[in-house]
């Protein structure tokens, strides 16, 4: 590991990994101060505050690995105690069911990073899979309660429609967490060069994946392919607002692809991965210095390289969560 | 009460009444054989299944009155024993949640007519209250669904867009249980020229309200406003696919309305209707008698009478239901 990953902040912005103790050792290996942990997809409310239980009993579980995060001091704690802070977040707002008040529920118990949609239409808006009819009226009343609760829109998996229209309607910076360009491959899941500066022009946010499906040279990609993506952002938007958002779905196999690629979990396919092999040189959390090599060698300046790991990230957290 | 009427099959599309005995003593007075009793509007999956055991327990202490609808052949019958026969219905797909195997189940139970939206967006389409950007994916699939286990799709607060696609996705008539023409009056909640002649070309069915904030004259119109509603659009589209659908609420007071106009029953109100004064001599389901006589004033031949007041629907029902 070099210096500069060690000394760095490392937050990686979206996460969906089996939460077990593999993972989070490999999180310590990786050298993550805290890392948004997605723990819910298609669960409605119930199931999702027993995911959220279950994640809580492992932070207690692996104390000497994890920690907490409330609001951003919990991460620069979590960085001096040598641990890895967990951001709960979710994938799709599904869990709000039909109830405003519910936001306020998750923001208690810790939440702070909920996307509106996972690729179909729910009841705030439409998905990237689907023909998206933009963000409905109590959409607009779940992004205000967000906003005041201070829980993070993202809008990974949301169409365009409702995404150009959450952008405008949020008075808080939100993110695409996890995101690739177009420019680079065409894919519904990438964003346009568009799309790219509307967020940025906006105040908002842009995590850069390394999901193979959605890299230009797919599962033939390595590590620098994934540099090449953050250089292509960066040039459109500069490096002031792009964090890393990983997407690794370590420690998981096809049937929870299965359930991820199917309407609410079971209903039609929206799409089919195949196998994924993540990029060569970045094929699990513990290999997070090799990115940070990867910049270097592609010649990024120190400042840029410790604003792109982290502290992006950690300036829109607290812009967004307010501490 | 006339002896046509007393003779005729009487089937009211849609009625919200608060269901208790003295409304079913109006349905007795009224000469009702069958009503589509809504049971659902905001409630979710198991608030629902609770409403139908209150229904179905209601049947049961007032058999003396009451008789639950599982096909055509049931109302035929409750017509011949003097009984009136309950249609189970809701307003809201919203009751299916996420889970298509949500709707054979109610299906089992005895649910035959299910309105896909309820003024705004679900995750099948949005209501007449926003913007609609049409049926979503899971849209479709629900209708195809509720097609093969025989409930009818209702479209009567959906909106416009979600509205024609469903009537081009169903293989099985739909309907428009409650509503009125544009014609006579511009309200979101009345359907053009052109939804009911599309509607009516594609096998469907309309059936037509009284609610007073849609009628051309609001709280001063008369039965004889209620008959020049059912004369316009048989008009445009024939007598063979209209029939009742009154919409009354009989029974129920001003926390009943804030509910059914605020989104989910709780959130940003979407209209207000202010006092709902039927229309004089129709203000009670016992007064069903005065709309027989107000078409015989109107000159309608007597087929035409026994057509709309009941015949219409049994024979769409039987298409819908299969038996």
């Amino acid at each position: 590991m070099s210096n500069l990953h060690q000394q760095s902040l490392v937050i990686d912005g979206l996460n969906i990994s089996k939460w077990e103790r593999l993972v989070f050792e490999d999180m310590k290996k990786g050298g993550l101060s805290a890392v948004n942990c997605t723990i819910s997809v298609w669960e409605n409310f119930q199931g999702t505050v027993g995911n959220v239980v279950d994640m809580k009993n492992l932070i207690r579980d692996n104390a000497d690995l994890l920690t907490l995060v409330r609001g951003v001091e919990d991460i620069k704690r979590a960085k001096k105690e040598g641990r890895t802070g967990v951001i709960l977040g979710f994938q799709n707002a599904h869990a709000f069911e039909d109830n405003l008040g519910y936001i306020e529920v998750f923001a208690e118990l810790g939440v702070r990073v909920v996307q509106l949609c996972y690729n179909t239409q729910n009841l705030i808006g439409t998905g990237c899979y689907e023909r998206d009819g933009g963000l409905s009226g109590f959409g607009r009343e779940v992004i205000a309660e967000m906003n005041r609760v201070g829980i993070m829109v993202d809008l990974s998996h949301v169409g365009g429609n409702t995404s150009s229209e959450a952008i405008l309607a949020s008075a808080k910076p939100v993110c695409y967490s996890h995101c690739l360009p177009s420019g680079l491959k065409q894919h519904p899941r990438n964003k346009s060069d568009e799309q790219l500066k509307f967020i940025a022009d906006h105040g908002g946010f842009i995590g850069v994946t390394m999901f193979p499906p959605f890299l230009k040279r797919g599962s033939n990609a390595n590590v620098d392919d994934y540099v090449e993506a953050f250089d292509y952002i960066i040039n459109l938007v500069g490096d002031d607002c792009v964090g890393i958002g990983t997407d690794f779905t370590q420690g998981y196999g096809k049937p929870f692809f299965e359930w991820l690629t199917h309407d609410k979990g079971r209903h039609r396919r929206l799409t089919d991965f195949g196998t994924v092999i993540n990029p060569e040189g970045f094929r699990t959390i513990g290999d997070f210095p090799n990115l940070t090599a990867a910049t270097e060698r592609a010649g990024w300046k120190e400042s840029r390289i410790r604003k792109v790991l982290g502290e992006n990230w950690l300036r829109v957290f607290g812009e967004v969560w307010g501490a």
